[in-house]
């Protein structure tokens, strides 16, 4: 007799991907989006926002450590933090463990899928929500942004997609990017997940990278395969003050040694990994030209 | 109004993967397998064995390119290359980019298979079956490689998982690859797919792996993700007489630059992206210890 | 290994019915509307329009023969036969049973589903549409039957749902029934095919059930399973000069005796079934009030 | 966006219905069988046994009533009755309508079954489990049978499928129909539930049939079609002293009056419509010549 029942992702009218569910734990109709916690057999707990897969418990591991440490890592001290979305406090955890972090401000709109995070995927936050070091702004980030006279060493942009309708649609735009780079203190970095870029690279991963180029040097790519989200994802990194070149495999791992990480998928040959960028990648993102603005996004 | 036919690959019982359908295009249940090709909305004409996308055109050459070119570019000339499975002609097509091939022996169990592919996938073989250096052999990979006298210099074991039950069972044993060993010419290489690596990496790539290294010293993993998989593949190669070391980059670019291939997938860059395992992979592949033996096979 | 094409049908956006395919046989994307012929495991070929099953070979006797008979029968010596829609012929096999029937007009607004049906479809149709009795007219059945001086004893309208967009829009309001109306002889009948009554009865069979009361007197409903439909399927009679009244078994099961009709689905007993309502069909049919008027359909 | 969970049933291999969800209520893995309450669109909640949709909020009175009613109402004076699964409660309910019910002794096996739709199904049994005439046992139908010396006035067989391999092997056979004969008061009348009758009518149906037969002269099949089945649901009634004849629309008509039944479905006019069988499953039936022992079972 066969299990039936299923949550259904369509990352595209065309294709769509299946997932046994052992539970719908819940769901939270939002003024801003929809969210739901569905427990399935495959990658166990999931956080869908809007019908998409934001997290599985299986494997947010790797976009989590791929968003987060390569950034701070680089860093050589980062101790004020800024994250902008991330509701699941995964990005916390990861960035609680770099034992200079003084201070990390979160910016999310949506108190409501923050409380379900909260209540629902301890895992994923494990405690980071009562952290004393956490300052947790139930807001737009960037009206907060253009309003704080904070300065920021890293800055964490973990927000949904801007094609998809969401809140999110300021946030991808080069004036938004040129707020980010007012609020980082020298030497600051910035990082942002940008997008699919699996399927033939859906536009949106280009379009970021080349809005990023608009306000910043020289950003980076760099990419990670995320089972659950059956497609690899796309991530871009930027520096406040200078081009971002290769970082050295050695500095990664003595930092990684310095800091005392225990990390389970990055580490200098996974960035490696991930910064080496398919020729096919380069090429389909050096077609894209197109650039968000505030007028034109998405 | 919903377009409303569409192919389902299962990958585990609790998975599925959904492509919209333009067209059935032809079927055939050979001695050994089901094949299909059909084409999909998202990812064009499919080949599908026993419910397994083998390729797709939108992506095929990803594959191909990453299963033939590291290890034709890492031959310093070769000559002689043995394809074992293959059926679609596009290891072929990409063998006889390289000019100093001057025969491709392709051993292939299912004829029907070969003739389906012939007929319905002319975008992969691009008339390769016609290529006068071209021998194609019907027969079991095995029992060819036992019985033949001959040396390659290059050898491309293009099978189908054995895990899946089809014909390819006995072509993932230790007593298979000493065969395959004996069969290199001195300074010869072989490559193998070597299975689905992403979903927490079924056991089958790392076996693949351990299997290979009881008879070759040190061979090395790489893997690329597949879009129209939905995951990154893996793939093993090995080397006759010597441990495999890092291929240093520009040795790759002289190279491709010298055999003026025109490639889509495969550079310096890509070789560098593929061959950098995440720590998590490494980590997963050494925790498995089985090997394949005849008597314990799959 | 499971087989893997599917076609999936959408009766609501809430659920599908999802059928395993043999093949892909012809699609056309007509003027009108896109029309696809399938084979299946369960239920063989099927004749898909917009998405929408039309019918199936493996009971498409039951829908043509509870369409076609019932009216017939209750006329005393149909002679002259309209048919508007009916694309797949098998509405001309039944009528053609009748040993009276001098002449059927078949009007069909899509030349191109008739002729995929015609190829395609040869147990549906049975070489009906070589019958010299036929003539076949494509054309909008709305403006025919404007224009048409000719009266018909029976007028059979198999056409699709009005609700779905598709080209029968004016074809379902009081206005094209006092049209029918007018182009029946003396003692002549109408039926039609009125939609979806099982999950909780659509309201489209309660106002097309309306509408025509608002022509004819008394008109009845009657309703049959399909099983390749998933559902029961309405249909109305109507009478041109009389309410219609219940029809005695007696007559029925002498008439098909008579006129030597081997039928597999309808007798005097199926006949009861299919004329007798639940108690909750008739209810909720009470509920609608809604008619059907050129300006406001659907 | 589309809402993105969905209940799966496959009636065959080659056929399955969706059914999008709103909750997974809660599940249980008896010793017997696995049962869930899950909350669709559009069906609102439903009872799943082993994957076979039993009942569902939106339509379970029609089979509760076609069930229960036409057996009830066919008996002068139903005094005490007897209940064989029916886990919702819902026979109870429909039961405890007729005021001369004394007594109903209600045996499902499955103790967790019942208290799961006792705690989830209130719509369904609507109290009835506290009702002072009620008897539970948690006991085989069978053994409870064979061994008690009570009398039935109306005996209601309400289980599942015989062919799903569940707990309802044993009472399908003509072995368990001559134990239910003999526990029948004289007077007394038996129903059960007896298999889809829809898809080309599965054997089963047919098979029930001929084996009551075996023990009860001339038992009647009746059907209904159940929207959220997607097909027709078949019955059986027999009689302990004498064949089962038609019943008299006048006699329906006067006993719901007389015991003031307020019923949504059936009447007498609904029960013309289900126990007039169209030819084609008369056809079928009589085809079928099976009969189950106990032996031979299922």
């Amino acid at each position: 007799m066969r299990p039936s029942e299923w949550f259904c992702e369509w990352p595209t009218p065309a294709t769509a991907h299946l997932f046994r569910l052992r539970q719908m734990v819940a769901t939270a109709r939002t003024p801003y989006q929809q969210a739901q916690i569905v427990d399935t057999d495959a990658y166990g707990r999931m956080l869908v926002i809007d019908g998409q897969i934001q997290s599985a418990a299986a494997d947010e591991y790797i976009y989590h450590e791929a968003l987060v440490h390569p950034t701070m890592l680089l860093h050589p001290a980062p101790r004020r933090i800024l994250v902008a979305g991330g509701g699941e406090g995964a990005v916390l955890r990861e960035i609680f463990r770099h034992p200079a972090v003084e201070q990390a401000v979160m910016v999310d709109i949506d108190r409501e899928v923050v409380a379900l995070c909260r209540a629902h995927l301890s895992d994923w936050h494990q405690g980071s929500f009562d952290d004393p070091r956490l300052e947790l702004v139930i807001a737009d980030a960037r009206g907060y942004l253009a309003e704080t006279p904070r300065r920021f060493d890293v800055m964490i942009m973990d927000l949904c997609d801007p094609c998809e309708g969401g809140p999110a649609r300021n946030l991808f735009t080069r004036q938004f990017y040129e707020i980010v780079r007012a609020r980082l203190a020298p030497g600051g970095l910035a990082v942002l997940q940008a997008g699919d870029v699996g399927v033939s690279m859906s536009e949106s991963h280009a379009v970021i990278f080349n809005t990023v180029g608009q306000v910043f040097a020289q950003p980076r790519s760099y990419r990670a395969f995320i089972p659950s989200y059956c497609t690899e994802w796309g991530f871009v990194m930027a520096a406040r003050d200078a081009a971002l070149g290769a970082c050295p495999p050695d500095l990664i791992s003595r930092r990684i040694a310095e800091r005392r990480l225990h990390l389970r998928f990055y580490d200098a040959e996974t960035h490696a990994a991930m910064f080496a960028l398919s020729k096919d990648f380069r090429c389909r993102r050096a077609r894209a030209s197109r650039v968000l603005l505030d007028d034109s996004a998405p």
